[in-house]
């Protein structure tokens, strides 16, 4: 069966306001949330809520605290322990994004200035220290040993990924099993703990526990594989965001797992050449680009995220009907069909 | 009062064999410590445990993971968590030097290539990182909320110290008092909760957590003070050690803070240019410690070691006698007079 996906088309479905609706549905949990990130990037010694400010304001999108907020209320959760929880996932997403930055020696995250390049790499390691901390902290505060045993095993899961990822970076043959790997331990474990730890506050049974982990889990690695696309696709281009990081840097993200095993010999002298010796001139992002929609690698990248979106709308069959329901589902499409 | 301090001649009175008596005393304890280290360590991504290994087996002297176990036997403890939670402390204590070593650039540490001199910045990140969140999986299986709360305190306390240090770095109006505070959170606060945690897993009264929290926080500040000073030994220079490295860097020790502030407005200048622009040239370091051996600074330092050594000393005066606490004031002694 031939799928035809067309970035373009689904991006004026609309998609992105079902991250609008469950932003709304949660809107006075967010502000706390908001309120806990704020009070608790606070130090005496002034660059730390400086830089944490300059990360936390770009902010993004806020979707995995987001999760743990309407995880929490669709297990008819109704205290206050969610939004401090949230705040927590929250900086230790900060806090690896200002090691990556430093990782990968990025000058802009979402179009901005990143952090360290600002302030300096040292600077940036080090406030990701603190904000790590601070969210353990957060969670001492907190009482549950249960949420510290979730957070702190997704955070030596998320180390894992990111080393893995750095031994097998401008390495042309990683294999699409490793990939999945990477992406599942960097990214998607802490899409799990999130909505997981919203289970958790609820108090709710084992199942529950176990679809909303595997809720997030398939989320966030269809989250991934939809941003490993983005960065190659022609249709973010003429949105005016920039595109082809990944290939600047030679990450090998699964759109080049596939062009690569479907390209003839001569492709693969390119994609090696580019990616990992990285003697790139103008041109050969067009090219690779033009080389992954030949053999239907971006394509098929974003048929595997919808995949594994819909294991993640299948895990939450268990709970009744709810707006949080219809909302974590919606989100899915949101991710899969993203194309801004 | 004139107070003349010779370190060569102290090397020679032997208190080495201070640290020697106290690991010989937990030496059992100290077994086990080394295997939870190594086995909570491993991860099938196979350049964690590489380059974890690397940082430690180079190893050094295990001062810390030793306090906590002194701690709690001079506290009459008589189970098997102190040996789980020195692990922790280590494991924190290690991701804080792979921190460092990026931060400062190293490429040696104790005379052998930093991890991030052979894997790379990026590496020593992560890894840090993993270990970092290793350590708080090992509490959360101890299952101490108390515990959590005082080692993810000090490690924020920590990297707000760590980026103290930064702001001030290179500018030699820094004061003593902020100098102060850099070394109390950065060093201290971490020798503090070390020893901490012995009373606690003892379940010993409030006081005796309160003692052993003094004892380690100004051994601590009397450990870093000394540390600062044998940069600028000469006769760590005698045995062969690197000297310099604080000076080359530009950081502002109090040593530095001592000779500049009791300089003339042309030895103002030389310090302003070496350690501020860090324009510097063959002889500067002969130079640097002519001029604190002139004013005293050097001599001074160590005084104010001893002063926080005499608060650690006194700390202990609530235990009765034991090897422990016999063991544990001969450190101090050792802290301060070590010029090995």
């Amino acid at each position: 069966m031939a799928i035809i996906v067309n970035l373009e088309s689904q991006r004026e479905k609309g998609s992105p306001s079902a991250l609008d609706r469950l932003t709304e549905l949660v809107s006075d949990d967010l502000v706390q949330v908001n309120e806990v990130i704020i009070q608790h990037m606070q130090s005496p010694v002034v660059l730390i809520p400086q830089l944490a400010g300059h990360i936390v304001a770009a902010g993004g999108k806020r979707l995995r605290p987001l999760l743990t907020l309407a995880s929490a209320r669709m297990c008819k959760y109704e205290g206050r322990r969610h939004t401090c929880l949230a705040a927590c996932v929250e900086f230790i997403h900060t806090a690896t994004l200002l090691h990556d930055d430093v990782v990968d020696d990025s000058g802009l995250r979402r179009g901005l200035a990143t952090a360290n390049s600002l302030w300096g790499n040292q600077a940036s390691v080090l406030v990701g220290d603190f904000l790590f901390s601070r969210s353990f902290q957060l969670m001492v505060a907190d009482g549950s040993l249960k949420v510290l045993d979730i957070l702190s095993s997704a955070s030596a899961v998320i180390a894992e990924g990111e080393v893995m990822q750095l031994t097998t970076s401008n390495d042309t043959e990683t294999s699409e099993t490793t990939y999945l790997e990477v992406i599942k331990s960097k990214t998607a474990k802490l899409f799990a703990a999130a909505c997981h730890i919203g289970a958790v506050v609820a108090d709710r049974p084992q199942a529950e526990e176990d679809a909303l982990q595997s809720y997030g889990l398939n989320l966030g690695i269809s989250f991934q594989l939809i941003d490993d696309v983005l960065d190659y696709s022609a249709a973010q281009k003429t949105l005016g965001k920039t595109i082809g990081d990944d290939f600047r840097e030679g990450k090998i993200s699964l759109p080049v797992i596939l062009a690569y095993r479907r390209g003839s010999e001569e492709e693969r002298i390119f994609w090696r050449s580019r990616l990992e010796d990285l003697s790139q001139k103008e041109g050969d992002l067009e090219h690779a680009i033009s080389l992954m929609e030949k053999h239907g690698a971006l394509r098929d990248t974003v048929e595997r995220a919808r995949h594994y979106g819909a294991i993640a709308y299948d895990s939450l069959g268990i709970f009744p009907q709810s707006k949080e329901k219809t909302a974590l589902l919606d989100v899915i499409d949101f991710c899969v069909n993203r194309a801004f």
